[in-house]
């Protein structure tokens, strides 16, 4: 594609991706036709002036067949940084094809926590292979960072920050940083550290830089730090982030020494991925990662549905109790999930609303029986409203007022379960640490099927409707 | 509270805070008491300790009643900082108590962006007001961000930012940032631009820092940059810092000129806000904010509501048309709404699924196909293996084979539809630039009862099951 025929553009680079910065059908067509037709170095000439992102994305977007032939077009693209950003199973897919030794090439590039990332999906034989090609160094950190626990802030960290001695003044800091070359240049902030190595004060590389080099260091700190214990659970890390506007943060051990340091960027995927997921949680699809192999979404999604199953089968064996009055009124069977459907949706608005504040620390034992008479005084209002409508509708298209009346009824009931319910369900999970988002969702709209069946078919059975 | 009570205790001002960084319950308690036993001393004294972002909270876990009492109270800890990490809602509560000269003061201790973030939510006249209390030059910042669109780039950056020319060498940078008090301390990287004030690179401080005295800044930077335009939406935003992993970045007006920077801990909650809106507006509850007064939540939610009794009547009207079956045979009624709600789980899971992929650019044109293959091939094996039980289950309470014959094929049936239906409704709005989080579920939901009460219904009629 030359400049000529698309003059609009202002950069070239521009061309691959659209308005939306993702990579255009078009281009990853021509990519992927270059790599089938044994074209290698067209496909290196289209994706070389391509960010390491947006490299990740083109695998993310291949077919799982054609990703081999992609990444050995591509060979000499395929950096760290490509894997840093790449979705875990098309990394694996990927990693899957390569020796310990290019593993350990490419781990060696990065930062402690994305070689991290890397090495700890491998399976265990790999593992160590991989990090026996590593130089003793590096070696040394990742396994330190594989012995934390799986989404902690110990993996999360890197090793690699700028620690100073309190009694430096600005003018040796800057020395320091200029004459030695093994340093990271990847730092937003320094750490001012006592002689036992605990952090007592951090320092924005601004405040450096507008301080004149004889001022101590220790006068240029801030002394209030968030610091991050090194076993914390990354949703907790991503939320002390969030809530302080940190853009680093030190990561101490258990005695409060400095061990490492985690960086925003590191937590923004972190806090896209947990507040994403509660959506994903609530109907029971997992993780909901598009590039996950079948089999395990199958199973995932599975589980879920047979738990629904059962749940169903309860509310049908309510329907079930009623089978007279729906023989001899079968207008009955058309109307009754009318009653639990909006009971179902009216619970699941109230419980997303939760879901979303009990995870942002929004809602907490302070206010919960606010949010209680608040959810009610919404479940009365938009009951009221229901209940009239379908009511009035009712009674115009079947004539029945005594049909009307009791189905109007039995949506405010139920409006009121689904209120109550999406509130106590969720708080209830939450304090006995059961993740919320997972587990609300059945007991809310088992709760309101059941109540919406149970009230409409029981106050038309009291009323002698299928009488 | 004394040390000696709570030995255990690290820090003495971690009694305030809970394991999850949440206020406890017993201090918010403290504190309110304190307030309305008048005095607001000790108020004061509990609530001198704590970071900004934890009185902001503070205010958000108070009844509405004592929130005005709680501000009076703390009047001289209530600076621009607490107020920008206020919930929007709590904000205007206190803003509204305040006269136009006490907003001033608060807007223009604040950057740019925070400032805008507190005025653009006044009404008309006290916008105007608190405008006129402001000194000329904050006025015409926030004047100006007040131009462009809500939840644009525009509104979010801050016009306090370091830019300096490409000649410069980076003695030079560091004497100019030494030298000038009035200069921001808040930047992570700097902006070299030309004559033009168009940006040619960009320069993390750590660089500058790293770098000896005499080496042109040209030398340092970093041409390749993400520039963003002042008129982009903050989601895009978000995801194009998400994408880049950045940490700044500098935003340019329709002529490539350098009019602003935002940061990343500005973009931090907007990625957290727009990851999280998915379930909320998945499920019709709007914004999700438990701070919103009742009366707009009551209309949101209730829109929704009644759009989804509209559907259900539908699907009602279609079990209405097989009346004289189910009057035959009243088992079909209590079977009918296992079929629908297992459709209605198994195309929500995809509609999750769908949603994300597409909110997160993972779902392009370029894989749309390869989606739709994969949600189907899910939905056999998941309709398959419900099926299965279903029929096996429903044989073994009711020992009607014909009967679960028909509820394990309309299962299959269902779930096919759901997988599908999943995929194309919010890929289709999204390309009809309609937001697929809030309006595909209604579709995808009224399209599986439709479907499930159809193929159910239909199928046992077909069969002579209620003949």
């Amino acid at each position: 594609m030359s400049d000529t025929e698309l003059p609009e553009m202002l950069a070239p680079e521009q061309d691959e991706l659209d308005e939306d910065d993702r990579l255009r059908p078009e281009f990853v067509d021509a990519v992927l036709d270059a790599v089938r037709a044994g074209d290698d170095e067209e496909a290196r000439a289209l994706v070389e002036p391509l960010h390491p992102a947006d490299i990740a994305d083109l695998f993310e977007l291949t077919p799982h067949e054609d990703r081999a032939g992609l990444a050995r077009a591509l060979k000499d693209l395929l950096d760290g940084d490509v894997f840093a950003e790449m979705n875990d199973y098309v990394r694996e897919d990927l990693i899957d094809a390569l020796t310990p030794t290019e593993v350990a090439d490419i781990a060696s590039e990065l930062d402690t926590d994305d070689a991290v990332a890397i090495i700890e999906d491998l399976e265990e034989a790999d593992q160590r292979a991989v990090l026996r090609a590593l130089d003793p160094d590096d070696r040394a950190a990742i396994e330190e960072a594989l012995s934390y626990p799986e989404e902690t802030a110990g993996r999360l960290m890197q090793r690699e920050l700028i620690a100073v001695p309190d009694h430096w003044t600005v003018g040796d800091v800057i020395d320091f940083l200029r004459h030695h070359e093994e340093l990271t240049t990847d730092f937003w902030e320094i750490f001012v550290v006592d002689a036992g190595h605990h952090p007592v004060g951090t320092c924005q590389l601004s405040w450096i830089l507008r301080t004149p080099r004889s001022i101590a260091i220790g006068d240029v700190m801030k002394r209030e730090q968030t610091l991050i214990p090194v076993d914390m659970d990354q949703e907790e890390v991503a939320l002390r982030f969030q809530k302080y506007a940190l853009i680093s943060a030190a990561v101490v051990d258990a005695s409060d020494r400095l061990v490492g340091m985690i960086t925003v960027d590191d937590i923004v995927h972190i806090i896209q991925q947990e507040a994403g997921e509660d959506a994903l949680r609530l109907s029971g699809a997992g993780e909901g990662d598009i590039n996950e192999p079948i089999r395990f979404t199958v199973r995932t999604r599975i589980a879920w549905l047979v738990v629904n199953l059962g749940a169903t089968m309860l509310s049908a064996s309510v329907v079930g109790l009623f089978q007279g009055e729906i023989a001899r009124f079968a207008l009955l069977a058309a109307l009754m999930p009318i009653v639990s459907a909006l009971g179902g949706n009216a619970g699941t608005q109230t419980l997303a609303v939760v879901v979303r504040a009990l995870a942002t620390n929004q809602l907490t034992s302070s206010n919960t029986l606010r949010m209680l008479a608040r959810e009610f005084q919404i479940a009365l209002c938009n009951g009221g409203a229901l209940g009239l409508v379908g009511a009035v509708g009712s009674y115009v298209i079947l004539g029945n007022l005594q049909l009307s009346i009791v189905f109007a009824i039995a949506m405010v009931i139920n409006s009121i379960v689904a209120g109550l319910v999406g509130v106590i369900v969720p708080v209830a999970l939450d304090k006995a640490n059961v993740d919320p988002a997972v587990s609300s969702a059945v007991f809310v709209t088992t709760a309101t099927d059941v109540m919406g069946f149970f009230s409409f078919l029981g106050l038309a059975s009291l009323w002698g409707l299928g009488g």
